[in-house]
């Protein structure tokens, strides 16, 4: 049970660990010093952990990285928007 | 043999994903965009996948998330660096 908490603790802070970034550009309107490579480079990993997790048929695999790919997704569309300003 | 390569790519691709985002701090000099809750959120939860790994002995677990943190702990380092100028 304890490291099953461990574990669920784990997965919810690096779920949801871009949604403060989204609050910040959100707040500032400004995304030049966030790397756009960075965000391709994990959009394109998560996917295929979600890929490799519906192989698994692993369900923990599969939310938590669609999760993590959504936030991705609403980051990089932010930043399209805001860079050209 | 070809999930395994998935997974191998899902793995290498997300572990190295912030290596783009030190580089660009390193040739920017500049960090005022970079949401520092999302590098701590980030570093807490890949300290405890470590600690979860681990629990389960998993080596992939363990090598993956400590490239991670490893990343994450030269990027909080470049911000508090950065943030003063």
């Amino acid at each position: 049970m304890f490291w099953e908490l461990i574990g669920i603790a784990a997965a919810s802070l690096t779920m949801f660990s871009f949604f403060p970034q989204i609050f910040k550009v959100l707040r500032t309107k400004s995304v030049k010093d966030v790397s756009p490579i960075m965000l391709l480079q994990l959009s394109g990993g998560v996917s295929l952990w979600i890929v490799y997790g519906l192989h698994l048929k692993n369900l923990i695999i599969i939310l938590a990285n669609s999760i993590t790919l959504f936030s991705l997704i609403v980051l990089l569309i932010l930043y399209m928007l805001y860079i050209k300003r």
